[in-house]
């Protein structure tokens, strides 16, 4: 279903981070369901989390073990998010950190546990505790592909990038993985996201380079407004590559920070391109706006529309309902005479009405691709900003239908 | 599909208030998709419409017309919302009024036109010509449920509803009709509602009245999020009852504002009720806030998660997606330690976690009814509010993909 999403690439190794793999047996017996990272001591790692304030057992853990500045590896699981779960839940997150910890030569705290999967069941240890020497004995710096497998719950195709940064005679390698097709509105943070690089940089300009990352990428997408309980973003540096180390305001920083942010848009559009019964993949650029924040606005307005997504799925260029959806967006002056929208290049509106050059023929032709853009002018100022989303199928609700069954 | 929903009431006759109909075959031949509504010489009438800026060219005529404070009539279409059509809508809008004005020997500006259905075609002004003479030879006071009828568009069912105020041997009758089914996320005014009542109300009571009634019942309901560019919601009051007139403060003016209230709430559930794909019937009651919009706010998150609806549709205790919802609610302060939820009496989450007592065996049962009760106590203070929804099915993919064809 993933649309236009190629076979996983294949995924740089880097220095200094193994992974390895498990079949716990979680939720169906066979898959892999659990993966852990190791990187090497000395490894720098920063994160951000889901906002959302019923924030899952594992993201509270990591929280907690992140602040003590000691984390180098990561333990997850997919089939059961371990959310929702109280004492126990924080109880099984610990153990299951410890349990690693034990088996990778490790203390508790170096490590941060992730879960992802069903809402509000506990952890099943006897099976977690299983998993936990199969992820230790495969651990290999070429297991990047397989812990995108690992990590997958709803998605369709592994999903995975890397970018090469060559200063002079030597490179900064990045590689990262992400999960997620479903409960997609990241806020701050977003999924599951692990990435790893050889970088030589120092964690608090590692979490700034993250976060600004983060706001250009996860932040910029959503499959259907709905923010998860588990969401995070980890990125790991192992200081191992023979460039320079990563300082602010530099040439290597600039390179640095564009690689990271490019490897962030690229996972963030996978994720929109495999997301749940996704038959479409739709850039909302919004252009003219008084403030970004007001593009954005609009923008995530006209992505979470029900109307636009089912218009979307159906191929049919029902633009009226783009136009409605500008219309109630929580932003001040929109002054609607002034707004313009084009479909892959077709202008639609002009003036807040229907363009004079339009005609159904070219709005049925724009929209009936699979990667649709739509432009959104407001004819205020001159900001902009884009946000991707998916359309709205009979798979998406049947696949969160029967998410359980 | 229509949940609950039985056959159209007896609708009461309002003295002074007469409707007809007409087919005009503006989207499909042989169906009425045309109505008129006229009032006798000394009505009142109030009105509120839809706060999307993108307002339909029949709102912004029947708005202008209303202020010039002479209306007593209606015209109405279906098929054809006259939305996003610049000024030709505006003159099209003009046009029907001032064709309905002349066959009932009105002014134009005694006109308000209103239109639904499709967004960003032109009216067909030569068949709405040929319906205007089939309204005007049918207006009677016996019109009401043609009338229901004539205002349809995805609508399954044919919606109103009747109240009766008595005091002493005299009593103040009230009709109302309501369409909608899709686009449902009403913004200070919804759908097209018309009520009319034989009360004695001078016009600003009648408009205040009628305000307060909106804000507690269209503006509590949610379909699918999507606001209107059609929205409008009027009451004619023809002062004909042998009741005496309405002064605020008054026994008979509690009487009057309770008895319209209670049929703005009862057309409001039955919008829901016949959502477009519903299977479900959803209130969702939220106590135990800082604050009323603090309840709204956590409602209305829980109401628009596509997440929480396709569960619903599935029948699926999967409660978690409640408490991811409420833990992404634009509310400061959230204490998710304090939150508890029930679904039809079973209390599912206790202290932000699952509660003891649930077991999947109760909350099977719980989601297996066909009107569903989610009551969600946070815990803080003692403000509530309470909101009404449908649940996500494919048949609301089907309905809104297939819209068009």
């Amino acid at each position: 279903m993933a649309v236009g999403l190629s076979e996983l690439p294949a995924l740089l190794s880097i220095r200094g981070i193994r992974l390895g793999t498990g079949s716990a047996g979680i939720k169906k017996p066979g898959r892999k369901d659990m993966v852990a990272i190791v990187c090497d001591e000395g490894a720098n790692v920063a994160a951000v989390f889901t906002r959302n304030r019923f924030c899952a057992a594992p993201v509270a853990v990591a929280r907690e073990h992140l602040a003590l500045g000691a984390v180098r590896a990561c333990v997850i699981n997919s089939g059961n998010a371990n959310a929702g779960t109280g004492e126990k839940g924080l109880a099984d997150a610990k153990q299951t950190c410890t349990w690693l910890a034990e088996a990778a030569g490790l203390a508790s705290e170096e490590v941060m546990p992730f879960s992802t999967g069903v809402i509000g069941q506990y952890l099943p240890m006897d099976r977690i505790k299983t998993g936990i020497p199969q992820c230790i004995s495969s651990l290999s710096e070429a297991g990047w592909a397989d812990a995108a497998r690992g990590i997958m719950t709803t998605d369709t195709v592994p999903k995975g990038a890397s970018r090469i940064v060559e200063v002079n005679d030597a490179t900064i390698n990045l590689t990262g993985i992400v999960k997620g097709a479903g409960m997609i509105r990241p806020d701050m943070a977003t999924l599951l996201v692990f990435i790893g690089t050889d970088a030589r940089i120092d964690v608090s300009l590692l979490q700034n380079t993250l976060q600004a990352a983060v706001a250009r990428s996860f932040n910029r997408i959503t499959v259907d407004s709905d923010t998860s309980t588990n969401d995070a973003c980890v990125v790991m540096a192992t200081g191992q590559s023979d460039v320079e180390a990563v300082h602010p305001g530099t040439a290597v920083s600039d390179a640095f920070t564009d690689a990271l942010t490019s490897l962030c848009v690229e996972l963030a559009q996978a994720v929109v391109r495999d997301a749940e019964g996704a038959n479409k993949f739709v850039a909302i650029e919004v252009s003219g706006g008084a403030s970004e924040q007001d593009c954005l606005d609009v923008a995530f307005t006209v992505a979470h529309s029900p109307l636009v997504k089912t218009a979307l799925f159906a191929s049919d260029p029902n633009w009226g309902r783009i136009l409605a959806a500008v219309g109630r967006a929580p932003i001040t002056n929109l002054d609607v005479n002034k707004v313009a929208i084009w479909i892959n290049g077709t202008q639609i509106v002009d003036g807040g009405a229907v363009a004079d050059s339009y005609t159904e023929e070219a709005g049925q032709q724009a929209m009936s691709q699979s990667d649709i853009h739509v432009r959104i002018d407001l004819g205020a100022a001159g900001a902009s900003a884009c946000v991707w989303t998916s359309d709205l199928s009979y798979d998406y609700v049947r696949i969160n239908a029967e998410y359980r069954t």
